[in-house]
């Protein structure tokens, strides 16, 4: 909580307040300071050293698998979606959500998509059944999609169990919590992946594999964020967040929330963690309007959300600057009119890629200075998955394909024994724009530092989503 | 030069050294400091107290011309180019010039596009030949379109002799400068008025319209800017340009350069200085690459620019918060490879303007979030200024009519005796961004504050841009 200013109007939900410390003893434990110095701008964010068993993840494989098996934590709206996903390239064993009915559905789904796999078991008594799925030794990787203040502990307790673990966006959003994250997987020897979905899309591919290949020059800049009208039916009306749990995110932190989809496939073009890496980062606000004006003229009375105040701005703006000198512009706006958008861009000394415009490259002429469609003219630049599996993709679907292709690579990965394509310290650097966000707009928009999750591994390359076909 | 680090490799022109301060006396006599402290990222920037005959412009008229005599001083590729329009609405009656035969050209343009108006007299004999242009007592109104380092001392010289002067963009590039032709016009109560074109664009000025009419509800952040490929022909091959001395100015300052095309009608909409105000300012910028990459590949080794050093960053991105908490974005981005736009936005709680994708307004109902096209559709939002003379802008031109229509409007309201729309602490405003986004890059992207120019009269409403149409 360290990251909320005391005046900011912050209210810990019973949940918050279950799983921020007393649960998992994380702060006590830590043994580093939870926050930037107030007075100064530049200081470099503590970095823990490592102690005990801890050592580097950036070059642990998999162990390997012939068949991988995957418990599902959190059937809800996301959750229940990926089901038949996870059910086409592995083994579900297990299933936990606090609504038995969800639970069940999944189950069925996962006996529709392979009659040939049992039925999974199913953990439906309460928030803390989860710990009891997590005791069983038929799991290799367990896949959290619970409202965003439950992935840090579930996280953590996969890891502590002996399970790797796949997380939907973001792993945490405290900095203490992702610090936890990154130790303890330094610590069990086992993955905690962001399951970043956009960085596997057919077009971010494609822009990457260009990238790889030169056809922007060299990267200057980029762009990705989350635009998205999220009030109705999303935030209000219950449909896909029934707890309104992601409404309350907007009374808790003053923050961009959501900047993973834009950060995942512009950090992996600039070699983020692998030559280079995310140094400092400023934050800027919009008023905060949206939501209490949505309210005011489309929430019956006695809805929940009156008792709320909302706090974090609409339009949230986040710079990043890598040590190498480029930056990146991430965007967060969900409580607004607005067509939606992720803004991603990637810019060059030889052209530019941008997700809303098309593509425009020095090598093919100066066409008047105006787009080009990014459209099948550039197929041949697609990334060998989607070349390869682009048919099974369209067919299980999720985003466009890009769903079941992060899925499908997931296994694909622990199956092959090699690295993740998307590691503890990607998923760190990316999810720390939450809290880091939080602070510099706590500190009038003032530059800070971004800690280096890797200690030092980020200068040396190593395998990432821009490697090749395996043999 | 206060705002360029020692270690910037800044290299100062002959030019910039002779108006710098010995021509002139500026920093001597502004009894200010002239810089942020380096210590502090909140602190106030220095403000001077209004001295001697210092008085308010907010509220001064023009005097009410019948006929508008102007003078041109600079007739190269702007200056020429925006003649015939001067000479359509006023009396041309002097122009200055390096290059005699550009003056004799702007001198014919003049008579072709009114015959009945004497031959402009003309002033040649070198650059100080300005100085003896302004003796003249049939000048009412100085234009300026020199390089960029001669804005300031011709601006400041016009006003000394009794001139109101409007200037191509910027005012001046320095703090410093900027200031004191704040306190210069204040002291010689003749008005400082940037020729800011893009705020009299069509779309821009219906766009303008429809927030004062609130379809876009309150507003919460904007955007704008300049991207625009300089390259070729414009910085190296000599078209438009032909002293290079655009390009220098990436030898001098690591700036936006140019931020004045996206912030003119962002901040109208917004009421900047007239219920609102810039309050701080945080730059950021990719490495400085396109120049040096494009002179390796295109330049002849025996061009003048091989002896540059260029230091500002390719894609400079500056925050402007508002003291009301809203931000504005401005890009600057000119020395690679990407098709032009200005990017401009307005966004607010119930609706969206985008200059590349078109409009979304919650009033229209929410059509699958997509972008409408802003085209005739919303013509019945066109400014009156459009509605009345939309039809000679077209036949008079410049960048769609804007040209015109700026022009027209200077002449209009200086001869119906009103204030002008864009006013001197306007023009400081916005172009305090060229020299601010330089201090806080200095201070490593930290938050700046912009001065209040206006010293406490931005809390006052007052006409400007978005004035109905005069009886």
């Amino acid at each position: 909580m360290s990251y909320v200013s005391p005046s900011s109007g912050y209210q810990p939900s019973r949940r918050d307040i279950l799983r921020s410390g007393a649960a998992f003893g994380a702060a006590a434990t830590l043994g580093m300071s939870t926050g930037l110095p107030a007075a100064a701008d530049e200081s470099t964010s503590p970095q823990p050293a490592r102690q005990g068993r801890e050592r580097t993840m950036t070059d642990v494989p998999f162990e390997g698998f012939d068949e991988v098996r995957v418990a599902l934590i959190g059937v809800g709206n996301r959750g229940l979606g990926q089901t038949r996903r996870w059910a086409a390239v592995s083994k579900v064993t297990a299933v936990a959500d606090i609504r038995a009915a969800r639970a069940g559905s999944a189950a069925d789904r996962v006996v529709a998509e392979d009659p040939s796999q049992p039925r999974p078991a199913l953990y439906t008594d309460g928030e803390e059944d989860y710990l009891n799925l997590l005791q069983r030794d038929d799991i290799d990787l367990v896949y959290v999609a619970t409202p965003w203040e439950w992935h840090y502990p579930m996280a953590k307790a996969a890891m502590e169990h002996g399970k790797h673990v796949a997380v939907e966006l973001p792993i945490a959003p405290h900095l203490d919590e992702i610090w936890d994250l990154v130790r303890t997987s330094e610590r069990t020897r086992k993955h905690c992946m962001l399951l970043e979905n956009v960085a596997y899309f057919r077009n971010e591919m494609r822009a990457l594999n260009m990238a790889e290949q030169g056809l922007f020059g060299d990267l200057l800049h980029g762009s990705g964020g989350y635009v998205h009208d999220l009030r109705d039916p999303y935030m209000f009306h219950g449909a896909y967040y029934p707890e309104g749990w992601r409404r309350q995110w907007h009374t808790r932190m003053n923050a961009s929330h959501y900047p993973m989809h834009g950060l995942a496939p512009v950090s992996a073009a600039m070699d983020v963690n692998r030559g280079d890496r995310f140094d400092r980062l400023v934050s800027i606000t919009s008023p905060a309007m949206g939501l209490a004006l949505y309210r005011e003229e489309n929430v019956p009375p006695d809805h929940p959300s009156w008792d709320e105040t909302y706090i974090s701005g609409d339009r949230n703006t986040c710079f990043i600057q890598t040590t190498n000198g480029r930056f990146i512009r991430t965007d967060h706006e969900v409580t607004t009119p607005h067509p939606y958008t992720r803004a991603t861009t990637l810019v060059g000394t030889r052209g530019v890629w941008s997700e809303d415009n098309g593509i425009y490259l020095e090598s093919l002429g100066h066409t008047n200075h105006a787009w080009r469609a990014f459209d099948d003219d550039f197929a041949e630049y697609d990334h060998w998955l989607w070349k390869d599996i682009g048919g099974s993709a369209e067919e299980y679907g999720g985003h466009g394909g890009g769903d079941f292709i992060s899925i499908f690579r997931t296994i694909q990965l622990m199956k092959l024994g090699l690295t993740p394509d998307i590691d503890v310290y990607d998923s760190a650097a990316w999810c720390s724009v939450v809290p880091l966000s939080a602070k510099s707009l706590e500190l009038g928009s003032r530059a800070v530092k971004v800690p280096d999750f890797t200690r030092g591994y980020w200068e040396e390359e190593r395998p990432g989503l821009t490697r090749g076909r395996p043999d």
